[in-house]
């Protein structure tokens, strides 16, 4: 087989050309006589890579010069404990916004550290909408408002940063990061696993304002204690330093692209094409409200089951790759991030049209 | 330049028939169509490439049926803190030794978590000594003993499995895990960053004793929790896959070379003939007590001091790099992992003899 188009909602496609490079530098980076994976963390040659990494993400983001950025390890899941312990600072609540199936686990891990409070739930209607921002309840006493800004399982997504009534905003942008633009400013703490749209599966980005670094207490593992490693450039322990090579040469990949505002526009693009050749198919459907399609990832489902299976094996026929839903929603789920190029979102809308006509 | 003999202490040199396979197979492997970075971590591609991991190093190290292997993020100085939370069981002590640079941190981290009872302590040899065994003080309300079996940057070794008098014994095996024979029977627990023997930073092995597992608090992340993770085969949230992958290459690799077995006899022969040369020259001295010297890292001293920057330039030169020994203890290191060839050790026998007829 030769490279296909691969859907998978994480660990996701990277850009070909990414991989080419990694490929080409893989026995030698430049004239460093070694793999990346073989330099010492502290190292001249690695120190370059490290400092591109931040200021590449920081220039990307734009990130104000009052936030940290760290790259940890244990994916946005460990940061599910690590945030409260790091940012409750003392107060006994927390505010969470619940959208879906990883917003659900940052509110059950939360709770070993405070009360949480649910400002609001979209469970009644299955996790297809975001709840209206007039009933939310926020609670002024808690520490910080937490939301999901994408749900990759059940596709929902938020189109534009929640009012946070003045608590800090502490958002998962595991699966949207990097794909559409947003102001740093407005946020207390943004972060996010890298596997969807930076790099490999293996670092945690931590984007956090300092008036929130240094309220751990002692019992917070030195390595995911925010003001320890801030102070270490997130080495105080060795790095995994080949994913943050990697993860470097996506963002600068996507630098080549336009930038975040360059890949915003081919994303909505994407997405908009795909949604609307599901909408005027009588075979599939979305069950999102059109105001709530996450951009990221599309769910969607036959409406004959039984053409379930049918439609996988003729699409990986087709070089069409991971479309299976997740085993908690069941149908279709087809991940387009900043990686997946057009054409291969056009040919998956080719091959279900042409599905459809023959089934 | 082309590769070098890199003598880094870690992240640290690769077998090149690794680096190689992993550059051939970086754009798709096998016939997936993808590389492995861009795998679903739950996929029948990555699941074989998870399966043989695992089973590859339970064979290397003969891990019995009863013990658990994890593979998690976070490096070894996160279980520094792990450790006790995880398997402290509602006791209120542990026993540590304390042989160097990275016991002492095990010792810091793990008190905030419980009474440490530091057994024996060589820090008035300055780390050069492994105290003798008769001298230890161990507490039988201790829930575990801590050792690290080998000091990477002052350069010491435990020659065989110390006896922890009843007490589950648990090492930090980082820096030579894979290196030498071992019986896993005699442990409570083991845990190694991969980074030194195993392969790229970013993954942790903990190989557990079932009776240590299910004892954890709430407040343990539940990534970080043995017990999970186990039931989860390491899987409960997205794990590092590319860096899994790379793992298991350099698993594949040892087992070619005879498995521990074989390799030992080689890190014994690379060791001898680097120590007896260091031991023969008027310019250099290793200050450890030789039966507690390492195979694994080899510090050694310049008699004058003045000509530490010229040596260091002038191996540089002759492809033999990163031998600056670590700040805190000052002069060369030669780290001689697995992957490091007895020809790149007689590449540096050979440079050092040289520099010293001329200086």
């Amino acid at each position: 087989m030769s490279r296909v188009y691969n859907f998978s909602a994480g660990p996701s496609a990277f850009p070909e050309s990414v991989l080419q490079q990694a490929q080409q530098e893989m026995l030698e980076w430049r004239d460093s006589g070694m793999s990346v994976m073989e330099m010492s963390h502290r190292g001249k040659h690695f120190s370059i890579i490290a400092e591109e990494l931040e200021s590449d993400l920081r220039a990307l983001l734009a990130v104000p010069e009052n936030y940290k950025v760290l790259f940890l390890q244990g994916g946005a899941s460990a940061q599910f404990s690590l945030i409260p312990q790091n940012i409750l600072n003392g107060k006994s609540k927390a505010c969470y916004l619940k959208t879906g199936a990883w917003s659900e686990k940052a509110i059950k891990d939360a709770g070993a550290y405070c009360d949480v409070v649910v400002s609001a739930s979209s469970e009644s209607t299955k996790f297809t909408t975001i709840p209206d921002a007039a009933s939310w309840a926020i609670d002024s006493e808690a520490a910080y408002l937490h939301y999901t800004s994408n749900e990759t399982i059940h596709g929902v997504e938020f189109q534009s940063c929640p009012d946070s009534k003045g608590l800090p905003l502490v958002s998962d942008m595991s699966s949207n990061i990097l794909s559409r633009k947003i102001d740093v400013s407005q946020y207390g703490l943004i972060y996010a696993g890298t596997q969807k749209n930076m790099g490999p599966a293996g670092v945690t980005v931590v984007i956090v304002r300092d008036d929130l670094v240094g309220h751990a207490p002692k019992t917070v593992p030195s390595v995911f204690n925010y003001a320890e490693q801030a102070k270490n450039q997130s080495m105080l322990n060795t790095p995994a330093t080949y994913s943050w090579y990697l993860t470097g040469l996506v963002l600068k990949w996507l630098k080549g692209q336009g930038g975040v505002e360059g890949i915003e526009q081919r994303n909505i693009a994407k997405a908009a094409k795909l949604y609307q050749s599901i909408d005027q198919s009588a075979l599939y459907a979305n069950p999102v409200e059109i105001a709530s399609r996450s951009r990221m990832n599309v769910p969607f489902i036959l409406s004959d089951e039984s053409l379930d299976k049918p439609f996988l094996a003729a699409a990986e026929a087709n070089g069409l790759l991971e479309l299976k839903g997740h085993r908690s929603v069941g149908g279709m789920r087809a991940s387009i991030y900043n990686a997946m190029p057009e054409a291969g979102v056009q040919a998956l809308i080719d091959f279900m049209a042409e599905f459809e006509r023959t089934h």
